[in-house]
């Protein structure tokens, strides 16, 4: 099917009409697969157990966080309206989505589309763990979009541009999945520690930094091996200044 | 304003959140003008109560029937998606809702936009009064739409493929207002009663095939009021057979 290779990807969202309306459209334009994360749990039963709820809010699957739920998805899309902030990653105008998508719709891939909570949307740092925001063109007098209405136009705009099939591509040029990314984030940040490089005050934000830098970089699955690779004996060597060469 | 020709209608709207829904599209997309057809009374007024309703919703218009709302619009597209019947009039993709309104969108235009009852949208009666239909395009196997992200999706459709204006035509090619073609066709089956051609059992028939008919012959506003003309001569003429040439 079309749009098997993506995942829509709600953030704790509240109002579960919204949450039906989301699974209405998702229906409406073809896409199955759906994700919560960290939803308020009588929200989220009402939602499921609403009258006409469709089969993919039923096998919706449910997280913790948002880096699980992105954990094998090779390119993550954030949503959002125009706001005052500025967002760290690229910020593409949501008519462009398809032509951004272009190269990374491999028959490997595995792409998500966030949507924030109802109130303030995606934060900054769900944001980190995406590779673009894309944005709806909204009125500035009226920017906030209802989150059913942004899901519904969002996929509309998805299957109103058809993508045409990229070619596949070698197995080891496949863009890196974000649970990767996010192991080789953890490993660097250790080897900063042990390198006396991440002054405590300052952790945090080498957390956020990284990760976006991660995403910059579009590495592909077998860079980030190598990557992961390299840096596992860096932090070796630095954890045992004394010992002899391994290996 | 960018689309201050723009009527979004709506028939007979039942639910208060989805009215609420279909303003709050339209202010964040720039649309500022919204009539209601016979909507229910109770849910209308909830709807327009509702904490937080834009200010197009307070000052929307009502009105008793269809014909009236379209009065004074001179290109009316009505809304919906796939289904079973065959429309009568020209079927549009909403994705190239934009290029079909371009020779339509002139200065003195008055365009509309109608969305029907949430449970079975617009009847064949509704779009007998439009010059097409646009239909979004849904998935076979879950078709039917939200109506405040019906209209979430057409409204942003219209947002992002600007239109360039138009040339300004000469007053007298100006298109004919829905209201004036609603007079021309009650005055051509007045006649045909006059001339025995309208027999009782296919009035109705009759008087939904010429407002289909009139809407596919694009009349300008002088060919309307040549039409009127020569109509209210001809019934004069049936009516006052033994009468001399008048004038």
């Amino acid at each position: 099917m079309q749009f098997d290779s993506f995942e829509v990807v709600l953030v704790s969202p509240r109002n579960p009409l919204n949450i039906g309306a989301v699974a209405r459209a998702m229906a409406n334009f073809g896409f199955q697969h759906l994700s919560v994360v960290a939803p308020y749990e009588a929200h989220w039963r009402e939602a499921k157990s609403a009258v006409g709820a469709p089969e993919l809010l039923l096998r919706a699957r449910q997280f913790s966080d948002l880096p699980s739920a992105l954990a094998s998805c090779t390119f993550v899309v954030g949503t959002g309206t125009q706001t005052h902030r500025k967002p760290e990653q690229p910020v593409i105008a949501l008519p462009n989505l398809a032509t951004t998508l272009r190269d990374k719709w491999t028959p490997e891939a595995r792409l998500a589309l966030v949507f924030g909570p109802e109130k303030h949307g995606l934060t900054r740092e769900d944001l980190s763990y995406c590779n673009v925001m894309v944005e709806i063109p909204t009125d500035p007098r009226q920017p906030s979009m209802n989150l059913g209405q942004a899901a519904a136009v969002c996929l509309y705009e998805l299957t109103r541009t058809p993508v045409p099939p990229a070619e596949p591509r070698r197995a080891a040029a496949a863009d890196a999945a974000s649970g990767s990314l996010d192991r080789l984030a953890l490993l660097i940040e250790q080897t900063m520690i042990a390198a006396d490089y991440s002054p405590d005050s300052m952790r945090a934000a080498n957390q956020h930094d990284l990760r976006i830098l991660l995403r910059k970089l579009f590495l592909s699955t077998l860079d980030t091996r190598r990557l992961l690779g390299l840096f596992r004996r860096i932090l070796w060597r630095l954890e045992n200044p004394g010992s002899s060469k391994r290996g």
